[in-house]
């Protein structure tokens, strides 16, 4: 992280990218570094292709992300972005070039496409890695500040409930906490407050959903999600607590998004690599959590989502 | 905690008492210490008139546990145990008189029955105030005593989500990581192992709960538990669930048990005290999670149970 720190005390402006569905750990850990740098007098731009979830609209600064390339900013800084691809529609070649482009990330996979590239697959979120260089650049934190890196810790780690969540993960955490952030808001905000019709779509798959041979799947049609008025986005938790039924050692769930596609996202006790699975089927991810999106129909998409699982599951 | 040391240092037997209905507080509280007073060279009896719940089988010593009153022990220490009718058929008065009885809790509410009371309501759990016991009886942790204790603090916090995690307990909990506790484990094994006809029960319930004035409740018949084989024991959790729908400040779970009661569990999001409303019942708790224990009919106690929300909610 120290090669990463002359450049950003060099920097007048500062452009900040993060990657497309943005989650708790790309918006905060953005804000956090955004907040920091203009304690440092820089003037920043927060960029994502996506707007934040509403889940995170209690963040400070969330109003200010938009979703331009860059234009001319003395330094490029991409968190939480695996490959270029994952900028979106903020990924213009040329305006990426000609300066220097640093790639804070924390996924085993990145492709190393920064100037300077700063991978720790150690790491439980970029939110740590902020802690990090937050330090590093001397930021003394505020309340502003620990509320952003504090929400992409305990987001990315579902609340220190990962096997990323190292000793190291709760001391940073229990810094922020110190420097003003509340736990229990975030937690509150981040994962305790859901609409009503989604706990109803819960409902109907937790009644539903299949068990066999340590699998645990489910797959939510269009018409259910509409009958709720639930947007796919909006179903977040119910694969954890598919995976954690008595013995099953992977989950997968299904969901027929509004454009045709389905959405699939993985979960696993850690003995299957579900990684794999989302890489084979085109998306990427962690080893326990992961997700890809297929084109088809919903029938069709579990078929292979479940040939692809029972091929990682033989011994 | 100091006034305890010198009792249990020349303690040659030490009786360890918990409540009744045990948690991983109370377990997990209990054997931490009785495995560090066991590397002192103290021979300890555990003991609680209920047995420990299925998911905490995987604590080390879970199987020494015993249901007898103390026989002639230097020293009792009861855990986590507001009085002694929480202590159920362990509460023999003669075989508590004449020795001394420390008493560690973090209620508020505790009502001071021993010789010495160590009572700490900013203690997140006992498990917390056991890492202070501990190092100041210079033991050094194992991973069995670090396990137990860790139980302790993340089921008492469910998972650091309550709004009593401080950064002393991530401290805390980052020492016992380090002493060789697995957090994933742990969390693994106390909240994410759910058997598939208590999913099936969830379902149901979020299906059909009731969401009015702030206040989500439902009841679960004798029927239901019975048609999917579960006990009313076996479902934990459902309650912050439906506490966790938006715009709700309080939440009720009921279930018939198979003695003709009615078990009742609140929660709420700080706002409303449930231990209020439970201690109005008959039951207790603390200010964001309580229980209670009503007889009578289903229906009766549910409406009992609104009134008394009611009643509170008030402004």
């Amino acid at each position: 992280m120290d090669s990463v720190v002359p450049l950003l005390q060099r920097a007048e402006t500062v452009y900040i990218a993060t990657h497309i569905s943005p989650d708790g750990d790309a918006i905060g850990s953005s804000l956090g570094l955004a907040l920091s740098l203009g304690a440092m007098g820089k003037r920043c731009t927060v960029a994502c292709a996506d707007p934040a979830p509403p889940s995170l609209s209690f963040l400070p600064g969330v109003r200010m992300i938009v979703a331009r390339p860059p234009a001319g900013q003395d330094v490029i800084v991409a968190l939480d972005t695996g490959d270029t691809s994952r900028l979106g529609a903020l990924y213009a070649p040329k305006a990426f070039h000609g300066r220097p482009v640093i790639n804070i990330d924390h996924h085993l996979t990145n492709t190393r496409f920064g100037t300077i590239n700063v991978i720790d697959p150690q790491a439980a979120a970029v939110g740590e890695m902020m802690c990090t260089l937050t330090a590093a650049l001397g930021v003394s934190l505020n309340s502003m500040i620990a509320t952003c890196l504090l929400t992409a810790i305990v987001t990315d780690t579902i609340g220190f409930r990962t096997s990323s969540t190292t000793p190291r993960v709760l001391r940073a955490a229990a810094n922020l906490m110190e420097a003003g952030a509340s736990l229990a808001d975030i937690v509150q905000q981040s994962f305790e407050s859901r609409p009503l019709p989604v706990l109803r779509v819960w409902g109907n798959v937790l009644s539903n959903f299949h068990v066999r041979d340590g699998m645990a799947w489910a797959s939510i049609s269009r018409d259910i999600l509409q009958q709720h008025g639930v947007k796919e986005d909006e179903i977040k938790g119910l694969v954890n607590i598919m995976r954690g039924t008595e013995n099953v050692q992977v989950s997968a769930l299904l969901m027929e998004s509004a454009d045709g596609h389905v959405k699939v996202e993985f979960r696993s006790n850690g003995h299957i690599n579900v990684a794999e699975i989302a890489i084979a089927l085109g998306g990427g991810g962690h080893r326990a959590a992961s997700g890809c999106v297929l084109a088809g129909a919903l029938a069709d998409a579990e078929q292979r989502v479940l040939a692809e699982i029972r091929k990682h599951s033989r011994p």
